[in-house]
């Protein structure tokens, strides 16, 4: 396990113990939706912004500047799915720890919508992930989202911490979820999901103040950060806006602080 | 088939032959409930109330206070579903007999959910982690569970003895099941099964003394012991009730004798 | 295949070429069923009656008598399936041909349900398990019996020598499968089956004596032996059964000689 | 390829360059019929009416005339159904590459019911055998066949040559097919075909006569020989209708020819 | 990757960096058309059109005239469907990259229609094979296509963009998909999409001029080259055809400057 160690303290901030992720995943599942249609650009931003780590998929390490390599922690995406498909939201492997251990990725990002028809085929083959993971020492990022006819709403404090805990119980060590709306419920989120949790950004929010106010709250209600996409390149300056985010989550600026330098 | 002798002799206490096992793996199950919020504290609570065993998820491996490895036997859950998905009851495997040999684990608990549409997949499984089990010597406890429309009611002493002679037939060293109501129809249970019962605690029961008489019964129908969780940690003094029902499982204690100390 | 010819050899009897199998699987199938509650008995009284082998489901390797291994041949079922599973008749693999070389044993029993829906499933496996038989040398008893909406009468000589042959052209070495009640028109299934074939017992029948004509007319109608369980160990002395079994397949007696003493 | 070239060379006629197969594989497809209950002997009237290959399952290897072995090519069908399967016609696979290797066996015959519901799992694994047989010089022959809803008539020769290309850009050495009635519209799948092209019997023709002028017919359409079970097997006398069948096959002779002789 | 970077430098042309490839696949797919009838002269037709590359099913490498191998470059296609099946657009893998490897092949043709019910299963086959094609550094031309109810027109540049993206997400070195029907909107594609782009030729066009336009529009929205069969082979001259095809994406020609030639 010592292996996970060393490769998580490095994933983490070293003063904050907090993480910025920035995912840019987004086009094998969306197409090249504005913000990532250039990628090397947005992961320029990234990297200029300040960010620990970004999140993508496997087609996409050839577009890391060369100069970044090493420079920028990555999270590699295994599972994969697109908006088209008509058995979304099943999620299958497409890539295995052995790639990610050759190719010097920091982290595996691996998706599981908890619910519905499909979730035991993703449990099951995140256990055998999970289990090469620590064999190889590869931190896991359990993405761990709130779906099917059961659980109508995905942002409820409810069925947040019902999946979160699933992903600790199964091995994952860093945990991306919804953000539950507020401190208090998503307090209840952090404090039993046993591992650090990151909030997803999801749908495109009102103005940037909105998106700081979101990880202002993720933290206060005891995130360990962020992994927003859509929400920080998205937006006028991308740059910028990961800058903010990082104020909040490393350095617990509060929103009014950095508000006026965005 | 020594191994498996030595690590069976381990497992259960050495001088009743009995065993009390504290299950805490509903947190994949049905999310962080009541009584495992922390898993640790419950953990500890396990030990100190004397348990000889306590069954878990891959993931919760890394909560076991260093203390007390080597002092808790641990048996680890290597299928796994959840209460919102769709295909429920089908437990698809999540972890395999070499990780638990790597693990130093003492046994493998396995469900199989006989009747209805799924359990022929569930049975091909167990039918090869039986075959790893008795190659490495590994024992292998059977929670097997009366389902489907052809089983309608799950406690019926004929479905239970039902499910655990299949249980048997197939290789499990150990059975876990549900309790029949009563020590003569529990009996039945025992007297086909070929090997060692313990009953599962299941939905929460009125008193803390209805808990102590339906182990006091279970053991009066030729039980080999307990593998109860929500009944004991969920009460107001997880310990003293793990306490009470060791004296009652290991030292044949009644419920009068011990029900004023709780 | 010289490896199939020695077990094959010692499978069947010396002088009589004939064989007398006792079959106490059903306990992964029916649950404990009156006559194998206490399956160690039944082994002796197999044994005891003259019985040149037994078969059984995998965990039952642990209740055999130490002095009677290597004394009573062993027949080890890999596939299994029950009467309370909504996909029933298909039967899935639960053991493999490398762990019934590691135990001993003497021959495989492998059951598939010609026709329906699932049959192919099992020919497929069958098949994979064939290959190996063939390579190590072990006997493959192939339990062949019609199934499916196109076979409407399981007993019909029709039905019963078309699933016969169907075993023997993918190699079963031995057939179980049903009797057509007659000499003559199982006549039909031992005369195009190309290897020998035993009659399972199935159902109660009504008398002793209705089940010793049973035996009586299959090995009339060219039958190699028999297959029988609940007809034999569910009356009212098993032993004496199973010896009146034996004295009609290994030494052609006719029921009257033996029905006295019954 | 050397390997494969060897190996095919054997197994034409080294003369003509045609071959001659008799097919005696429908005991797993259809129960013992007529003219095979006793493959034995059907086996010995394929090799005395001059057949150069027979086409069996993999349990018959054992009933082939010890002096025959070696004397007649064997063609082994490692794809099986029966007609009494609900799922039918999808074919799985029953044996495999390197099995034929280890038996000696000159072919492989592989059967894909090209349309319908199941074509492209038969497909998927054609291809696969397809690179074994590649690999270690194993000729292989596609049964390829029109089936399933979009391909209403399965003898024209637009569905025919249909199936027939697709199993030559698949792999196939030798493809056996279904004759389309005329030498006219059978040359349209002989000169579309790539490799050379075998006919199927299929069910019964009336006459002798009529089974001959099939044979004529496929010759004269730029057949490559004969793949014919019952229409052959199932008449008077087999011996003779292979004789008469290898006469126009192998010499060119005409049926008028041949005809006074059966 | 740079056995994937020399491997892709000799597919492009030298000097103007573009490909034209002329796939013959469509044996597999919809018998032998027009065309293609006898493959060996449409592969000749290519070479001396000045084809960089042909794209072939497994089964015809053996019909490639001894003196193009190492002239011609040979695209393996590795999954397949038929217009019959009644599961189309559903495209299993039928060949493997070892195989590719062993033949001396210098890229894999992978089709995944993104869309539908099927889907999902080919991104995860494309996963596996991505990662193989990386280890052994052999170029991935990943044929993307809309599908399913989702995606109403596949030619549209929204799905187009759509699903090409997705191909280098996951892996694609070189995209073949639909042509949009004007430089403008397939400018939107050549520039979200990462990786170069040829255009497919699809159904009949009008007339050969309509055939060269098409190629001139996409090279002027920023295509890498063109992959079209039917629409080049089923032309009264197909080596002229290609002629032209090459003069276009290789040397800038205008279709007014080429039209005569035809």
């Amino acid at each position: 396990m010592i292996g996970k160690k060393i490769r998580l303290n490095r994933l983490f901030d070293k003063s904050s113990k907090k993480i910025v992720i920035v995912p840019m995943d987004h086009g094998a599942y969306m197409g090249p939706i504005n913000g990532i249609e250039n990628i090397e650009q947005t992961i320029i931003a990234a990297h200029e912004g300040g960010a620990d780590a970004i999140l993508i998929n496997p087609g996409i390490m050839r577009f890391i500047p060369t100069n970044l390599l090493g420079e920028l922690s990555i999270i590699l995406r295994i599972t994969n799915t697109n908006v088209k498909s008509e058995i979304f939201p099943y999620e299958p492997v497409i890539s295995s720890v052995s790639n990610v251990i050759k190719l010097g990725i920091d982290a595996i990002a691996f998706t599981v919508n908890i619910g519905g028809l499909y979730d035991l085929e993703g449990i099951s083959e995140f256990g055998k992930v999970n289990e090469e993971c620590q064999e190889y020492g590869i931190p896991l990022l359990g993405e761990f989202l709130p779906a099917g006819a059961k659980m109508v709403d995905p942002y409820s404090s409810e069925n947040v911490k019902f999946v979160a805990r699933i992903a600790s119980e199964l091995g994952a060590d860093l945990i991306k979820t919804n953000y539950t709306g507020s401190p208090e419920t998503f307090r209840e989120v952090t404090s039993t999901a046993l591992v650090p949790v990151v909030i997803a950004g999801g749908e495109t929010m009102g103005t940037d103040k909105d998106v700081m106010l979101t990880i202002e709250g993720a933290m206060k209600g005891g995130g360990a950060g962020i992994c927003i996409g859509r929400n920080l390149w998205q937006r006028k300056n991308p740059r910028k806006m990961i800058e903010a985010a990082c104020k909040i989550v490393h350095e617990g600026a509060s929103v009014n602080e950095i508000i006026d330098k965005l």
